[in-house]
Formats: C-alpha cells, structure tokens, sequence
C-alpha cells in the first residue's frame, strides 16, 4: 500500500509516526489523547499512501488558509468542506445510529440560527421570503407511538431564490421559525415549498467542486430540528419528492430515501388550513410525522 | 474497530463512503482524483473509528476557524498544525527518500522568505541580529563526492530571542541569506549560534499543545535550503549538540541524528575566519558538509 522503494524508508516513516503518537502521551484527557492519536494515525497514512508531494502540501496549506480567511460570522467555509466531503453526514451517521422507525437525521447545515421567531400552530415562518406558500404539518411521537406534546420544533430553508436570511445584506429574518407540538403531538405551519439551490461556490470549497466536475446543487428540502427532554434531538431535513436533484445527487450527501416527501400542489378551491391568506396564490402541502429515538437507544 | 451497534448501522456507514468517493468519478486530473479518494476513506474511517460526536465536530470547525483567523502573511496557523501533527514531517520524509549519503530533509517552516539578501563567501547574514556570532562551513558535493560548485544556499534562522525578521514590528530583513557554493564546492558565512525558541503558541495550535501537556519549544537550528540544477532540492536545518531540547523533543519532529552538528566555543585568540569584526564577542564555529541527491533517486 505505501510504495516505498526500501524497508529503511518505510521503517523511517513509522518511526516518525510512533514519535508523534508518543508526543500526545501526556494528554490527561483521555478522550482528547484518542481522538488526536486517531487522527494521527489516518493522516500519516494517508500522506504516505498517495506519497503526497511538497506541492500538494503547499496547496493543502493554501487551500485551508483561504476556507479560514473567506469564514465570517455568516460564512462558514469549514462546514461546506466538511459536508462536500460527506465528513458531516458520516458525523451525523455515526451520532445518530438506527433506532426503529426513529426518524432519520442528516445534516445541520451551516444557516441555523438560535433565536429565530416563535409562532403558533398554523403560523407563517416566511417573514417576508419570496416563494410558493406550503403547508407542512405532522405529528411528534416517539417509537412507542405516544405524542411528544411542547416537542421544540425549529425549521428554516432557503427562499425561492436559493437564499437563507442569513445570506442577506440586511438584518432580516426570513423563512425560519419555531413551534411547539400540541397536546396530541400535531404540529402546522406555513412556509415555502423547497427549491433547489447550491451551496456557496465562488469559495476554495466552490473551486474544488468544479475541479472534481461536481454539482454545488443542493436537492430541494426544508430543515427540521426538534427536541424534547428524554429524547435525542433529531436534525433533519424533508425533501421534495420528484426533484431532479435527488437524481443526480446532493452536493452534501444529505438524502435519506426516508425523508423524501410529497409536496402536493393544491387544486384551486381547495379548503385552506389555519386561515392563510395566500393572496390568490397557488400553494403546497406535505407531512412529515416525526419520531423521535429515546435518548438512551433502545434498539 | 468501529463500534457499532448493528451490522445495518455500519453499512449505512460504509455506504455512504461509497457515496462520496462516486461524487469524485468525474474528476479529469487522475492525481487529483487520487488523493481526494485517499483523503475521504481516511477522513471517514477517524470519524467512525473515534465516533466522533457533533460537539467535538463542531470543536473542530471552530478550531479550523480560528487557525483561518489569525493567519496572515506572517503568521501561517496551519503549517504550524501540519508541523506539531508531524504532518510537515511525513511530507519531508516521503518526499525526500534516503539516498546513499545524500544529507537528510527536515521540515521547511514558516519563515523563509524569497527575496532574502545576497552574500558573498565570508559574508555576514545577521543584518543587525542579536546573538553569538558563528562561522558556519562546509562543501556542497552530490552523493559522488563531486563539488557541486554554484550551487545555491539559502540560511535563515531566528535571532537570540527565538524571532526571525518575519516576527519582528518593522519590515527590517536579518539572520537571513542566500550565497553560492565556490569553485571547489566550498561555502562559508557568518551566522549566529541557533539557540532553542518556541513556535508561537498564542494561538489555537498553542491551545492544543497545553491541552495536551506537550512544550512549543524547538531544538535549536539554523535553516538551509540549498538547490542546484540535476539535484534535488535540499530543505534541512542544522542542530546544535549538547542542545537540551534534542532530548526533550522537538515541536516539530524535525530533528535527525545526522543532522546535529557541534558548534564549537572558539578560545579567545582563535584565528577569525574571513577578517570579520567580532568587536571582541566569543563566537562558534560548525562545519556542515552538505551531499545532495540527483533529481532522480539513485538509491
């Protein structure tokens, strides 16, 4: 595997290795001692399986210092790296592991933010965003089928154009909300149906999509956290049933067949929930029941 | 290895590595494609092997951040990463396969400058730095043993106080330089006794060395890079015997056995070589023959 051309040389490698890993010696945490020594070791291997060159290092160095540099308090490049590397989803994956019909996770996503609007049952988390209203409702439960009543629901998505309000100019806050599940676990509110739309490009990440031929294209979806005590917090997202994306592939591996969802577009004259003005404007509805994992897994 | 709790939970896992590294298929640059399927198994197997959890990813972003941060074109955070994860090390290593006799690598550092002043044979790099002078000495041959006259030579080092120029407030130049082998392969030039420094650890690097009770400090050393047309380029420092630092250990990993050399305390009267003004200062003095490879490995 290493393509050494002596035993010396390999013998001087692992050496090398073994120096470093015994530097970490006297970490007294011992978590943070296993994760580094892990680490470690996967990074020596790789270097030395692909005999990476001083160039290629040198372009690595350029390559994390501009992710670092272009980062800011609305920007966040590292992540993008993370999910086009599939390293968030495995993240998640590993956190998150099977648990019955417990719903599935996917990706955080670099647009969360904590504070956003409380609204009721039946309220409008668009605040303004451009796109085609949709009315999404379901149930919180957990594995056992009770309801999860005053489960915290936070969602947020892009607008019609592919923008969080994060990634405005202005202060603005767009397309984002959170709710409490009802007694029985219901939960309903208005927002956008989901759109495609990639992820920010004209960065290092960005620059690297396009010289590995890949799509910065984001299936279409919108973002679910929901918690409640005694259950582990579910991040995740809803996808559009039917999106051409989901085909060719998400640029952040984030799909789960589980989370694909109809987004039903609604006949004129069709009853309309909560009593949303919708200004005469076509419309959508899905469901998305939740299930939530106990927090200690019961599978 | 990965502790998962179902044989479901680790396909999961698996599958979405296949995932990632079929996102890279339509990559057009072979070496490209290469290394970031190398990059992506290793990535994914740490964070499954650790099972990594969301809080430490997300520590890991924000160290990633942080190091972005305080970058700048004198301060570079992540080589200083590569360095103390013995990254910098491996790449050396890999790159720089033993020859014969050819004088070993270390690693490069963050503090060479192109542009460094020119000097004659006897010349003096300090340009106004403080410490002990030292007549350093040697030939540049190829693992023949044939002078390779005109070769290049470039010295940097870190003045009395563990700083090069770089660090300094002004845009001043000093302890640093680039000169030409002679005729017969001989060099010799006028630097100052390397003494022991601390990479600079007030940032996140810094961070994790404390956190993991490992000292900043480097062996004392003076830097070369010498190159020269049919040979390989040459990047190494010099220690010093006797240093205590080589025993403790060296931030970097940079040090090798053959690469310590004696700097010796010269006796008052001691004939000073090149007429220089010590204006009656101690001074030392190293000899280090430097053989470099051919460009393509003979070994």
């Amino acid at each position: 595997m290493h393509e050494t051309t002596t035993t010396d040389q390999a013998a001087a490698e692992e050496a090398l290795v073994e120096r470093v890993l015994q530097s970490f010696a006297r970490t007294e945490d011992p978590r943070l001692k296993t994760v580094l020594e892990s680490l470690v070791r996967h990074l020596h291997s790789f270097i030395r399986e692909v005999r990476l060159t001083e160039e290629e290092w040198s372009a690595a160095i350029d390559f994390l210092t501009a992710c670092g540099h272009i980062t800011d308090d609305r920007r966040h490049e590292f992540i993008l790296l993370s999910d086009v590397l599939g390293a968030s989803m495995q993240t998640v994956t590993v956190n998150n592991e099977l648990d019955g019909d417990a719903t599935e996770a996917t990706v955080f996503g670099p647009f969360f933010v904590d504070d956003a609007p409380s609204i009721p049952f039946g309220g409008d988390i668009a605040g303004g965003a451009a796109g085609e209203p949709c009315w999404v409702e379901g149930t919180v439960t957990g594995t056992d089928g009770a309801p999860v009543p005053g489960a915290r629901i936070e969602v947020w998505e892009a607008d019609e154009d592919g923008f969080y309000d994060v990634q405005y100019d202005d202060e603005r806050t767009a397309a984002r909300a959170r709710l409490a599940a009802r007694e029985d676990g219901s939960y309903g509110f208005w927002g956008l149906t989901p759109t495609p739309y990639p992820i920010p490009a004209d960065g290092p990440v960005g620059r690297m999509l396009a010289a590995t031929g890949r799509s910065p294209m984001r299936a279409a979806h919108l973002h679910f956290m929901v918690s409640a005590p005694g259950y582990r917090t579910l991040v995740t997202h809803i996808f559009v049933e039917g999106d051409e994306q989901l085909v060719v592939g998400d640029s952040v591996f984030g799909v789960k067949d589980s989370l694909i969802k109809r987004f039903e577009p609604q006949p004129e004259g069709a009853p309309v929930p909560a009593a949303h003005d919708l200004g005469g404007r076509p419309w959508s509805r899905a469901r998305f029941d939740v299930v939530l994992a106990r927090t200690a897994p019961t599978a």
